[in-house]
This record gives structure tokens, C-alpha cells and sequence, in this order.
């Protein structure tokens, strides 16, 4: 048995939409609402990777993300948390400077961490390199891969699998689906290996929101086989096991369907989805629903509110 | 029995803080992740306010509050849930015209709402006459004053202590004191209300984040007074019951403490507070712990997180 440690209380609800696509019902887990530092996805997979930290006795935190990552945020409040050192590497697009300090950035600015910049396409020659100096150093680091994409991580959603299936039991629920927006895959992973685990009946379908779908489909299932390796289970076998939707716009990127979209639901349920993974994933979720013939699905709602208060958004918005 | 309109779902966390104020325990009841548009104390005051709108068949919600108010916030998308017209009056101070597209603003913008501009020292004539003007038009309208400050609205926090009581009990703890940030004083008053109605034997305490003390009593036991009338009850009798601390510093004013207390909670906790409402009335209550010998205290988190999102705390943080 894997030790958890618990950042947060409590199940976060799961709720039904007044928004509807044609007859099918939806129904969102506020995973938005996780109550750390802003909350989110990432919340859920440090429960399972602090454990890890702390079994290795390790020091200092070393991850990397862009500026406006989650999970550069609630890494920064992890490792304040747990008093520890932290090191992010920030990555940064060429043709791109613009960092204003607003959402995430500013969140992550409260917090003592050292950060150090690099371009994108230069990332993996600077990261090793870091991480070699750090060993000549005897720096005790846990080295985070951006996003929080190891097998212990994942075990995160496999418990928010367990939740949704006792909150449906509840309230006698048969899901079709479950979708949920996918950037490396860690949280589509942890769902999937949960449905194995706990028999639960509906799909699990991501909806990329950067990589291509092949990419997605690729490192979902590796990360299940290593699950399945460091945990001696045999849940995910192959890659047609693991679906995933083709992204609607390219990361970043937040055109006028958008805001539309988020203006909608907070319009019906006084719920705002963030523009960079939720609502992008969202409209591809409605076109889904369209073409088939589903009763009731589950929007896992990832977080990353802190991305509505930005540059970008209020230009749109405004 | 008074009904109520769910807008949320179950009860909110009751976390005990790794932050201490000498050897007293701080537990913090998180109505910040109240599940409706950014929650904070205003949904449970609407989820009163609406069944009297319902019950009166109102076509329009009206309402006034500064721009960054979270009580203009929830009103904007308490009525597009209640698919009903709303017209705002935004009061303006005279010597401050700034008003940056962020924080509760940019939230407000999303819906379909009228705003009017006021200054703060027109704004009882405006309101009047606003009011006049529609009733004259036969336009089916409820009137909520500043903040929600009516008494069924108060009810909302009597649910919340007798939430509170609950989650003491589950985790047998005796508590001193709640304290509470202090507005209008509508939170504090139903505080009151729901210690008298469940016998609750901590102590209710605000924090004045605007008004004066004197005022800010005499508001609440009038209030408490107008409940006893309309529910016929007698919980609160005279003002020696009302327990309110003096402000720390002027309404809508940052410095740099503020950002220092900001800052060593999300460090400890993973809990970032609000600078308006609730970092300020925090920074009191460890002046009054200090002079006490508390064990056990509970602070509510009002909420308020949107107004993290603005230009005076970037000001301050980068």
C-alpha cells in the first residue's frame, strides 16, 4: 500500500449542470475547488509524489513549466509546505518574451523559490545539465518532470476515480463517459488505471490540449505499463484501451468560442472554466456529445483558475 | 420554516492551520471554495435572498456595491442563473477613478448586467430616485441593499455555525472564539443568531474591515433586532452581545504587512487570503490572540479571492 499524504479534506463535489448538450446530462467534478493553494489536477498527484519526497529524504524540489503553469504554482506551495528548497525552471517560448505577472505567475511569486529561465527548445540539454550539477553538488534533490508525469502521481486520479464511482453510487448514476482535458497525460492515466481497478463501467476519453493525439496516446500508455510495473498490476494493456481527442485550438492560444463558451456556463451554473485546459476541452467534449448517443457524462473540471486573470483573457473580455 | 435555494453543495472544509499564534490553534472554516462563482460569504446570503426574490415573483434584481465588491460579483451571477434582468449602481469614490479591468471586475464583465455609475456621496439620492424611476415603470424589481444586509440573508450564517457545530463535534473541539471579517455586518449577525438558536458556546467576534466600531454594533444588533421581528424569536437582545474589533487599517489600503501575513499562510498552509477582508481582519485577530489565552480559535474565510487578481497587490508583490 502506496502512503498518501493528504493536502486537502474532503471529496470535491460532484455537480449537475443546468447546461445541457441536445438531452444528455453533464455533470462536473469541481476538482477546481481542491482545497490547496488554488487547487486543481496537480493538487491531487503531489498528494502521492510528497510521499515519494519524503521516502527519499530528498531536500529541494527541481521541476520545470512555463510561467503560467499549475503545476509550477503548486509546486512552489509544496515546497513551501513542506519547508523544503525548490528550483523551478522556467520555460519560455522564443517569439514569446510577454510574462506579465498576473494568474499563476503572480501566485508562484509569493513564494521563496529560485527560478531560472530557459528557452523551450533548449530545455533538455539545460535540464540535464542542472540536475548533473546539482549531483556534483551532494544537493539531496526530487526531480519533478513537468506536470508531475511519474506512476505515483497518477495514483492520484485513480483515487478521484474512486470518488466519482461512490459519488454516482450515491446518487444512482450510470455514466457513459468520463472526459477530462489531457496535456502529458498523468491525470488520464491515473483515471484510466482507477476504471480498471474499481470496475467502473463508463469511458475514459482526454481531449488533448498541445500534443498531438498519437503523442498523448503513446505516453498515457507507457505511463500505465510503468504503473503496472511498480505496482504489480496488469490494468492497461494496450494503446486501444486509450482514447484521445484531437485538440480544437493550439496550447496557449484562446480565440472568441472560448469566451463564449465560459461566458455560457457561468451564465447557467455561476461556473468559470479556464481558458488554457477546461473550456478549450469542453467545446470538443460538446461536439462529441453531439455526434453520439450519450445519457450522462463527466466533465472532470482540472482547475487552473488562476489562468482566467490574465492579460489574455481581459483583452478578449474587455 | 424559511426555504432556501441551494446554490452550493456540502459543507465546506473546517482546516485546522499549521499556522500558530503562540500555543493557539487555528482552525479556518474555508467558505472561499463555496462552489458558485468564485463563492465567499455573499453566496450563502443569496441562497436566502433568492427564495424571498422567488417568493415575491420578481423580474429584477437591483443592486449597488464598489466595483470590486464580491457582493456585485455574486448578485451579477446569481441573476443570470435566475434568468432575471439586473441593474447595478457601481459607486466611485471622487479621488480615485481608477478602475483596472481585474479581480471581481473582470468576473462581474462576463454577464449581461447594467451598471450605472455613482459617486459614493450621491449614491443615497441616486438610489432613490433610481428606485423611484422603476417602480414608477411597474418593473417588477427586489432591491438588495449594499453587501446583502437584510435579514433573511443573515440566515445563511446561522446554517454556517450550525455547520461549524457539527464539524466541532466530529472532531471534539472546544472553541473559544470565532472570528469573523466584519462589513456590514450581515455574516456576523447571522453568526449571532445561529450561537443563540444552537447554543454554541464560543464567543462570536468581528473584525471592522471599513465602518466604525460604534457603528458597525449598532448595524448588527439592529439587524439581530429585525430577525427576532421577522422569525419570531429572541436571540440577541442588546449590544453588549455585539463583539466587534477595531479596523486595522482603511478600507480597499494595502501595505506591506498585509502582504507579509499574505504570504506566511500560503507558506504555512497553502492558503492565500484576500487582502480586503480578510488578511486585515487576520492580522487583528493575532493582536487579540496574543492578548488572550486562547486554545482553540475558528476564523472565516469570507472569501474574496478575485481581488488577489488586481493591480494594488501586484503593486506590491513584484
Amino acid at each position: 500500500m502506496i502512503k498518501k499524504f493528504k493536502l486537502t479534506h474532503g471529496f470535491t463535489p460532484l455537480v449537475k449542470l443546468k447546461y445541457t448538450i441536445n438531452d444528455c446530462n453533464i455533470f462536473m467534478k469541481r476538482d477546481d475547488l481542491l482545497d490547496f493553494y488554488f487547487g486543481g489536477n496537480k493538487v491531487r498527484l503531489y498528494e502521492y509524489i510528497i510521499s515519494e519526497i519524503q521516502r527519499q529524504k530528498a531536500e529541494k524540489i527541481i521541476t520545470f513549466g512555463s510561467i503560467y503553469s499549475n503545476h509550477v504554482r503548486v509546486t512552489a506551495a509544496v515546497a513551501a509546505y513542506l519547508k523544503m528548497e525548490c528550483d523551478i525552471i522556467i520555460l519560455k517560448e522564443r517569439n514569446n518574451e510577454e510574462q506579465n505577472p498576473d494568474g499563476n505567475n503572480l501566485l508562484t511569486s509569493l513564494y521563496n523559490i529560485v527560478k531560472h529561465d530557459c528557452y523551450t527548445d533548449e530545455a533538455n540539454e539545460y535540464i540535464d545539465k542542472f540536475l548533473e550539477i546539482q549531483a556534483q553538488r551532494k544537493v539531496k534533490f526530487f526531480f519533478v518532470p513537468g506536470g508531475g508525469h511519474l506512476p505515483i502521481a497518477a495514483l492520484g486520479y485513480m483515487d478521484c476515480l474512486s470518488e466519482i464511482q461512490k459519488q454516482c453510487n450515491d446518487i444512482r448514476l450510470d455514466v457513459d463517459v468520463i472526459f477530462t482535458p489531457t496535456g502529458t497525460g498523468t491525470t488520464q492515466a491515473g483515471l484510466l488505471y482507477g476504471k480498471k481497478a474499481f470496475n467502473f463501467k463508463g469511458d475514459i476519453v482526454g481531449v488533448t490540449v498541445a500534443r498531438d493525439v498519437e503523442r498523448c496516446v503513446h505516453e498515457i500508455t507507457k505511463l500505465t505499463d510503468n504503473m503496472n510495473k511498480e505496482f504489480k498490476t496488469n490494468y492497461v494493456s494496450n494503446e486501444n484501451d486509450v482514447k484521445v481527442l484531437e485538440k480544437y485550438i493550439g496550447y496557449g492560444q484562446i480565440d472568441d468560442q472560448i469566451i463564449t463558451l465560459m461566458k455560457s456556463l457561468a451564465m447557467s451554473d455561476g461556473i468559470l472554466l479556464d481558458p488554457i485546459y477546461n473550456a478549450k476541452s469542453f467545446i470538443v467534449m460538446e461536439k462529441e456529445i453531439k455526434k453520439r448517443n450519450y445519457k450522462n457524462v463527466i466533465y472532470i473540471n482540472t482547475g487552473g483558475t488562476p489562468n482566467i486573470f490574465t492579460e489574455a483573457v481581459k483583452r478578449k473580455v474587455l
